[in-house]
């Protein structure tokens, strides 16, 4: 597997006064993306956590191209970038009707019950390696 | 002790796009104040829970009667309005610099870590016993 | 049309400390379903704001039955119990793999661009009342 | 004024089933932190959107450092680390009982009422240049 595309609608009180998505729910869009490729990657989180591992975001960025509006449909592409022991990389893609709307890349480290950092376990390393996918080249860019 | 206000702003990502909260944070806001109540009664939420004690909100009433607008301030005032040995009742008014701005009340019942309902600790029940607030009689309302 | 059901996954930044969705999110669901009974209705709420009218809400409550979790699949049934010229309520269950969690209401009054009562437009008048259903028998209680 | 400080505690609803805050909030506070700014700064945001101005996040990061829980004393430290004539770059520490929890920065466009890029007005501007603080030497690290 490599990209996985979620579809979902921007919520009312997810919009702000200026009419558009507020910035803070990108990041909460992002985690909807991620959840779904790693359901479909055959490790969905909520069974990680049943055993024990948890996955901390530990960096975050985010590009705002364009705004995003209520009720639209958006979809959020999900790629893995890059798997370390005991963290892992995301990159996301939002777009709409009107063509790409966000970019973004989180990291993650895992932790176990304690808030420790430790390795994730062989199954999830192994899965979440065959889906890196390589970034996209120069010439697909928007 | 009987009522305790306490003062808050609207956040931008609170107000929607007619330009004001959105109805759903008002319960953050009475939560907001539900934790200053409680920790005002020398009995803090995070101290319940640290001690294995869960509030769990089984019911909540909001009257919605003016709009409450972005980083004007606010206050919740909030009252204890019954106590049962595994539950407790708080009613809530929202002020706004144009007057009462909302009523609402929750019913919270009491959990173990199990989520099992079980009473109160014997000193929380005395400390929410002393703060019960009758009604406001029917004068005072606005 | 009388109800209407919509699915949704709890997200993880819904879902509190003590494992649960937060309470005041079910508002959220809520909202959720009533925006998909609006579109179904042939009413989409997204073009009644476009036209200049808004629904804001009036008063709302939930009852608190069951935990919702992370990621399991809910549906949330909504139907609309009453139609005024100027307002329209809504009623809600909130249903998971374990049976029916909450329940809930809705009142919202209709307001122009200046957020004052207005008269909704006759064409939704008309597609709301078409869809009032009457409330479920005692038998069919959870 | 160079760096402003103004101290929150986080709210219930948003600490996650890790029992610490989800990461989405992290831009929320530091929006907080932005207004309270502004406000210092004699330039209060409300005030520039009431005269037709919008600051829009164009750009967003965050490092996570520790966790954040419920109801502890946190700090957001803002300052401004670059004023161009339609933008403006802010940089934040997040602190709390335990030292630096997350370090971020955000540049906002500024946007007229049609969301179109617009120069900020010239006494915004001033007092956003008059605020520029230069980066903490390294020694200053946590």
């Amino acid at each position: 597997m490599s990209e996985r595309v979620v579809v979902l609608r921007p919520r009312y009180g997810e919009v702000d006064s200026m009419g558009v998505v507020y910035h803070a729910h990108y990041l909460v869009y992002f985690d909807v993306g991620r959840c779904e490729w790693m359901r479909s990657a055959g490790t969905p989180y909520a069974g990680l956590e049943a055993r024990g591992f948890r996955l901390a975001v530990i960096a975050a960025d985010v590009r705002y191209l364009k705004p995003a509006h209520y009720d639209e449909e958006l979809s959020v592409a999900t790629r893995v970038t890059h798997v370390g022991g005991a963290s892992v990389s995301f990159a996301y893609e939002l777009r709409g009707p009107g063509g790409l709307l966000a970019t973004g890349h989180t990291r993650l480290g895992c932790l176990d019950l304690h808030n420790r950092p430790v390795r994730l376990p062989p199954d999830a390393l192994e899965l979440l390696r065959a889906g890196i996918s390589p970034p996209a080249p120069p010439s697909e860019s928007p």
